[in-house]
């Protein structure tokens, strides 16, 4: 139901292009295309692949209805009713492969593999990049800042300047992939089982004749655990000696104030003096939560500063990624069959950064044998055997010159089946098993990779056929055979 | 039915404070909220208010449904069966004024102003900020970018790019507001009635033997007007010499080629040595589309530097709003009635720019009658009368101390009834209309408000009435009234 009617979410010249197949006969041709993205987000030395839920569920509820078909009869292209019909037959019916949720990803690497009829693997491009390029980008966000928060909690705050709806609610979704601890969009909650938490709006303050009278109110009225906001007067002056007022009076009757939480002013100042105030009072055990704009840069700086805040309550930064708004993840043609099987194709493009990797390809993670630590990435071509101990050798493609070869390793491939011939061949993992397959990933990487500022940046590399395939493929396009 | 299930889209501290006013039997006291913003987006003269009708949509279809408040029941608050019980019958049965979609905004006035039931005006906080944020923002980076554009053609291309689908469609629809031609995404073609527009991708090329195989497939199969895109493999070299080839394949059969698009490499240069070929060969009608991460800042200095660039496709730049990915819009308590009458309220902070303005408000624009530009916005409270042509006082609140009368004026209240007792009372504009309307208002400043870089700043005043209120108020507050 979620998925219903989105069949038209697609450029047009998708549908242009199916047209063109279909009209041409060559719509049945089998091809494979790859979605990647080109470099890291925000500096990282990591991106933490998500979106692949909501691809599942929007691949299996492909279909266009008649309102959807009636509209693209009257396009200006005058589509043939028979092409009409085929749309109106629409199903996916091919295969996708895909990373899971949570895994630690990087440049040029397949995320999503899709293999097919050109007519069904041309429409989805537009959807899966506009999901997946999302979602990956805010875990990716997330994760950064939950490197610097440590155990401290993380709650998602950013609805009211997410990017529209769909934004609110799946970046509460990868933020909590990430590690976030709660989100305050309920929605997000009720459908993802993402825990919700809410304090109370400045409004509630100004709604009441004197702020103590709206914290008891507050506090009266919700059971156990209640968080003040204390900066909507004057937070030392009356914010927070009304709020241990209110604590006083709590714990008179047996109950406890859970928390207080600063939305203004210097957050640094103002968390500690809260938190001797506190202390003093006899509270060291009402937390501190911050919020304003933060992200992992403030964070880090308040905790270099010794604030003394408990959860951190992040919202704009995070839910549109604010130092950088998108992840240029591409969805390109890797290799089509004409008739006499697969062959790989090639982009070049006028920035050479853009040169497309040929064939059907897949990724491994090479890992230590000796201390479970990840050693880098390998792509391969799909048709090669999976590298299974012998010397692996191994190509930079930023330095190809350099001779590598890795002697102990064990090989896991990134990519697991997902749909074939249109069907869900595995049940996805709840969203409480993705967050933790997203610890275990953290834990394959060496510190140096994960570090916020200049890290070291993580190998992936490419196999020789791979590499020769690509290297002989520009050659022969830049000798005219194109 | 686009609205249903979205009474969760909200954050949880709302129900929260619903939830206490309930307990505390003030939950029917009446309140006045107004939604603005405090600074202009990148740096521009003006904003382009959106967002209307989704907000109308969304109030119109707004309640829970079971699943809805079943989930709430399992909350860790304990909500009591009775609150429950009162949120199966929440409609919104409110006031709003809001200005219309496509109207020039400036700082601090109030775009949406919600009266109603606290319990009511509190829930849709969240979903009104999520909404006319975001729509907000497209709509003036779309402005920006057809202020450099001019007559040129602009299509917008984000999808792919845009954070997640909603922002995707609603985000091509603020495009269209501010004087996009056309959008890529035929799911906001469909839905809103805007022109879709596509070519083809280099997938199309990559499948075929030959880039002229493919161009001449693609122009057989579509009716007139193909744009082809020719930087797939070697722009000057192959794309452009093929694309002419086609061209003059078509004219023999008594057709024309409509385009060709650039999608990568130095645009300027690639644009006038695809122009000369084009016209040498006998092509000067061909339209030159180009595209590649473009903003106004990338299309002013290519039309500098003469650049033979017809069309501009702009997508990840205007769809995520790239130099600034959100709009501050906040939605604050600005009076209740506590059983008296109508209270202001104020909120300080310790961030002195979040000063709140107390008071129910409404804006005008002062037309000067001898030239028809508008001459400044002026904010007042609702309770005071129209200014009616007697010579007007207004107030800088940044110099309050310089004195402004201003005598010869038109004034237009910005503010329209949409909501009467959650009734709607009057019908939206079309979109069309809207398109045109925002044209009508751009007509109504001066070029120097309108420029892209360093504009000249519009004048918003207050009312003496609203200034005396607004520094009472913060006066009261400092000498430790509340």
């Amino acid at each position: 139901m979620e998925t219903a009617k989105l069949a038209l979410h697609t450029d047009k010249y998708q549908i242009n292009m199916m047209y063109a197949h279909w009209k041409m006969g060559t719509h049945d041709r089998k091809a494979v295309f790859e979605m990647y993205f080109r470099k890291l987000p925000f500096g990282n030395g990591y991106a933490v692949f998500a979106g692949l839920q909501r691809i599942a569920d929007y691949m299996l509820g492909l279909s266009f209805t008649e309102e959807e078909l009636a509209y693209l009869e009257e396009q200006e292209e005058r589509y043939e009713p028979a092409f009409i019909e085929e749309l109106r037959r629409f199903r996916f019916s091919g295969s996708i492969d895909a990373v899971p949720e949570g895994t630690l990803v990087f440049p040029n690497e397949p995320l999503v593999r899709v293999e097919g009829r050109i007519f069904e693997a041309q429409l989805v491009e537009t959807a899966i990049l506009n999901m997946a390029n999302y979602q990956t980008l805010i875990a990716t966000k997330a994760s950064r800042i939950k490197q610097v928060a440590g155990s401290d909690a993380l709650l998602e705050f950013g609805t009211r300047r997410a990017q529209e709806m769909d934004a609110a609610i799946w970046g509460a979704r990868a933020a909590y992939i990430a590690g976030f601890d709660a989100t305050s969009n309920l929605r997000a909650g009720w459908r993802f089982g993402i825990p919700a938490k809410g304090t109370h709006a400045h409004a509630w303050v100004q709604a009441h004749e004197s702020e103590l009278e709206a914290f008891e109110r507050y506090a009266e009225a919700l059971p156990d655990g209640v968080t003040l906001l204390v900066d909507t007067y004057d937070t030392l002056g009356s914010g927070v000696p009304n709020a241990i007022e209110v604590a006083r009076r709590l714990r008179a009757g047996g109950k406890e104030l859970q928390g207080i939480r600063l939305d203004s002013g210097d957050l640094a100042v103002l968390s500690k003096e809260s938190r001797r105030m506190l202390d003093e009072a006899g509270f060291p055990d009402v937390r501190i939560v911050a919020s304003n704009d933060l992200d992992e840069n403030i964070i880090l700086n308040l905790k270099a500063q010794g604030a003394a805040i408990d959860t951190w309550g992040v919202g704009t930064q995070l839910i549109t990624a604010a130092d950088q708004p998108s992840l240029g993840g591409v969805y390109k043609l890797a290799a089509i069959d004409r008739g006499g099987g697969y062959e790989p194709v090639i982009k070049l493009s006028g920035n050479l950064d853009k040169v497309t990797n040929p064939g059907s390809k897949t990724a491994y993670r090479l890992l230590d044998p000796a201390t479970g630590y990840a050693a880098g990435d390998y792509l391969a071509l799909s048709a090669e055997a999976a590298p299974s101990g012998e010397p692996l050798r191994r190509i930079d493609p930023a330095h190809p010159y350099v001779k590598s070869v890795l002697t102990r390793y064990e090989a896991v491939e990134l990519l697991q089946p997902l749909l074939r011939q249109g069907e869900l061949v595995r049940d996805l993992p709840d969203l409480e098993s993705i967050r933790c397959y997203h610890q275990q990933q953290l834990a394959l990487f060496r510190q140096p990779h994960l570090r916020k500022l200049h890290p070291e940046p993580y190998p992936v590399s490419f196999s020789p056929e791979l590499w020769k395939l690509k290297t002989e493929m520009i050659e022969r396009v830049q000798d005219g055979g194109k």
